[in-house]
């Protein structure tokens, strides 16, 4: 975005502006699924340009780097995040509804969500080596726990959550735990239905007494 | 160790033996070294071999191949971890006393737990990708989680720990987390201490009702 708003800055035509905005979301998506099916360490930047049908010059152009490209296509990746949805949460839904719905939909099969964790978790790993990777890994983060926090804030108002829950560090724990069973999952070590049934549980003890079932937590 | 079994079942000295197993751990130790500085992605086999002394020929006399270099310094990390400590806990503790310890243990700056640390975490990310390391982790994290699991059945026994936790679903939940914060940390989105906090609030809730000072889960 950035980039583009500099473009325009500097007196192109609306019509390049949209051409350059079409040409860095296609960069986006082609990296994105990259990194999904072959990691950071697949990524070729030759490669990702040559598929999105621009030239290397254009790519650089847009995200000055190869980590440029990585961190904008880990933030691109990050909007498909189905935890997204809560910035949108309708009133429909009580906040532990929406919390519960949203964490839920991380865990799972289909073709975007598990793009989505594969590039996040990737992502995230590699951070652990590579620095420049670490801000956007820590603003996303950022960004959705205060995402659920707000939807737990929200639930503890309307009294779908128990009022003794913290809704900074519930939501900090729950989005620990989607990440930790992402991984498990997409490594093979745990089966998506024992992940989603152990995440239900934990998210049944943010009920109040009278609606878990059970006996608060 | 099966390869070393392989040369001494050959009719090779008992001291060929030992400098066959001596070759093999110190290929392991520069390996795991080698991973938790620059991931699987900057291990070079003719590197380790060097740094440990070795011919590239012996290391793959050793190992068979690349992948099998890593899955084997994968198991030779995990005997690191500080939860192996579980195993050979003592009665001096409770069972909640030792469950609690050694994954609190996990969160630790110190460098043997930080290079374990990265280590698990990078196989564990790289296996989404490298279907050859998706045994050792599934075969690891079993192993963890049973250990885990028996612990807390014994605390269930000594009324350290609640009487309906359910041992192996606890023991998958908190390794989950523990491997969760560690992602965390290792890639500079959460504090060390935060993350200590965190994991101690959710360990306190195994505790029975008249032992956690707050109303059980």
């Amino acid at each position: 975005m950035a980039r583009v708003a500099t473009a325009e800055g500097r007196g192109e035509s609306p019509e390049a502006g949209d051409r350059s905005a079409r040409s860095r979301q296609a960069i986006l998506a082609v990296a994105a699924g990259t990194i999904a099916r072959h990691g950071i360490h697949g990524l070729r930047v030759e490669r990702v340009a040559k598929e999105a049908g621009v030239s290397t010059a254009l790519l650089y152009y847009h995200f000055g780097s190869r980590s440029g490209l990585v961190n904008a296509a880990f933030e691109y990746a990050s909007e498909l995040a189905p935890s997204t949805a809560l910035r949108l949460a309708s009133d429909e839904q009580s906040g532990y509804e929406a919390v519960a719905a949203a964490l839920l939909a991380e865990l799972d099969e289909s073709p975007d969500v598990r793009e989505f964790s594969v590039v996040w978790g990737d992502v995230s790993a590699n951070a652990v080596f590579e620095p420049e990777l670490r801000p956007s890994v820590r603003t996303i983060t950022r960004a959705w726990r205060l995402t659920v926090a707000a939807a737990i804030e929200r639930g503890v108002a309307d009294g779908s959550i128990r009022s003794d829950v913290d809704p900074d560090e519930a939501a900090e724990l729950l989005i620990v735990l989607v990440d930790g069973f992402c991984i498990r999952w997409l490594s093979g070590s745990l089966e998506l239905e024992r992940a989603r049934h152990l995440l239900s549980k934990v998210l049944a003890q943010l009920r109040p007494p009278d609606e878990a079932g059970a006996p608060p937590g």
